[in-house]
């Protein structure tokens, strides 16, 4: 069935490159909280191709093939980009394409789409999502959301994210925590510091501690995830005349996905033994999940090698799902966020080639 | 002369007791910035003695003699508060006055004024001030507006600032100087920390010296000043994913009025060897000048005995002009600002005493 189409509806050629495909999605501004005219289109293009059962759920688009095969392998991205910053309409410079969202990550969302509508016939079943709010708070994100309230959406044996990693796999992701651990003292004039007991002087210890740790490097599944353990913020004081009574330091903990999230927070307390701490984010890693025959067909098809992410993805949703999950997707993730964003045009055709010798010899 | 009164003027009663007068005062609202009414009031009742010269200059009022004495004393004090908060209009429970206004410093003031009025043949010339805006920025403080505009009025062989030492002398004034101390690093993403260097965690080391720091305890002209070191404020963090590049250290270094503004500041470079210091406020001390005879027979009629005077106050402004200064006045300093503000009766009949016994037989 073709929808009735909007005649303002910017239209997708999905048969084209997906490098065209990329200049057209970033021209379809899609900052976060505003991704409707970009999932219409999605949607619009999508639903002309039989082969595809075509789901809209607030503006995530999900499309896929119910061919009866024995596996299901999940392709996702999500389709807003943070703030626009007079880098639209995106512009092409010898082998990139530069503007917002070019890597942060419509290139990756331009090789699924083409993917999608050409590949009727692969060997295993495929679900393509493309979801809103992911720049933006963990509980505006549209796959949280899709995984909540229709998480068969999300099934399948192997997932790949189109995240930027420079067309190279990046197995699983590095959890996150945020702490903050909070010093208390006894608030008293500056004059008379000796009545009062000065609680960012006890911050220094805490530092110490965060200054002398030496993040550890774990193998989970052949890769090694490096951690991290940083101070992000540190605030304290009063008044300048005034000995202060609180200093709150704001600890980020990456720890390896080879550790639960409940592990992560244990070691902090262990640390901090004796500090008042309080967890205030907490996002469990994603182990590679390279050990499923599909990722290694996947990791053959496309070059062999996988390094770890580092960073926190989506991968880790459908990690907590069951679904193992890599990133694999055009551009360098360095780039993402910054005004001068910008991607490699090679790159974009080797994700497009890779993923299309992997399905279509699997 | 008496000047026409203004119907609305509140009446202030000099003849009467320090302790009413001190309610009458509390009870004209004079947070800083908004003294008019007070100095008004204060001016009209002064204007009726004639051994008194009243002069007006902003919202500040002196009045002196001019007796031909061969010494003159200044006796000093400020007529703003800090914020009322539901602290007026003052009432008396058991021995005392309990209201916003009454240790900082009206109970100083009623003194000053009841002795100004009764005091008509002093044996030495006397220089009363009532000034403005002492609780507010420096730059506003009426006393120094004085100094500046007409040092003249400030002239004298000894002054006595009536700010609450529980009716006690307290000599001179420590100086403070207040500090900026910033670390730079390089600014990353936290999953990849090692890209960047974390300017908080540098902070460690400063906030090790000031915890280390034992701060000295030096005499000046026979009193002991108790100095103090102290981290005031703390801040530093970009967002809680992100290595911050920059953390600042403002530090309040309380320094002996034996140590000038210039040595107190090559102290903390030399403690802060190899960091980035900004010297953001600088105030000197001032030295007790008990040496001075005036002040000896002070002394001695007042009970002889002289503590330091820990926090800075506006002696160190009659310091700096060539004035020996001490802090003489009822009420516990510890309960200037608090809500519950209040000041002990019998303290404020102790200094009148103590004045009246001081110019009455010298």
């Amino acid at each position: 069935m073709v929808p009735a189409r909007d005649s303002d509806l910017p239209v997708l050629d999905l048969a084209g490159s997906a490098v065209d495909l990329t200049v057209a999605l970033c021209d379809i501004e899609s900052v976060s909280g505003n991704e409707a005219a970009i999932a219409d289109a999605i949607e619009a293009s999508l639903a002309i191709y039989p082969h595809l059962e075509v789901i809209r759920d607030g503006d995530a688009v999900v499309a896929r093939t119910n061919l009866g095969r024995a596996s299901r392998v999940v392709i996702a991205g999500h389709i807003d980009t943070v703030p626009v910053n007079a880098n639209l309409p995106v512009r092409r410079e010898g082998d990139e394409l530069i503007g917002r969202g070019t890597v942060d990550m419509k290139a990756g969302v331009a090789v699924a789409l083409v993917l999608a509508a050409d590949l009727s016939e692969p060997p295993v079943d495929l679900t393509w999502i493309f979801y809103d709010n992911e720049e933006v708070s963990s509980d505006l994100n549209g796959l949280g959301r899709l995984a909540r309230t229709r998480p068969e959406l999300l099934a399948g044996d192997f997932a790949i994210l189109g995240e930027p990693t420079s067309a190279t796999v990046e197995g699983g992701c590095n959890g996150t925590a945020r702490v903050e651990v909070r010093l208390s003292g006894i608030r008293a004039h500056s004059a008379r510091s000796w009545v009062g007991h000065n609680a960012i002087h006890d911050a220094a210890e805490v530092l110490r501690i965060l200054k002398d740790y030496e993040p550890e490097q774990l193998e989970v599944d052949g890769l090694v995830y490096r951690e991290g353990l940083n101070a992000v913020a540190i605030t304290g004081g009063v008044a300048g005349n005034v000995i202060p009574d609180q200093a709150v330091v704001t600890i980020n903990y990456r720890f390896a996905p080879s550790r639960s999230g409940e592990q992560a927070i244990a070691h902090l307390r262990e640390l901090f033994d004796g500090y008042e701490l309080t967890v205030t984010d907490l996002a469990e890693g994603a182990r590679p999940g390279l050990d499923e025959p599909l990722a290694q067909d996947f990791l053959a098809a496309v070059g062999g090698v996988a390094h770890p992410k580092y960073g926190w993805t989506d991968v880790a949703r459908f990690s907590a799902h069951g679904v193992p999950a890599v990133n694999y997707g055009p551009g360098d993730p360095l780039r993402a966020h910054a005004d001068d964003e910008r991607v490699n045009i090679a790159e974009i055709i080797a994700c497009e080639q890779g993923l299309r010798a992997w399905l279509g010899t699997h």
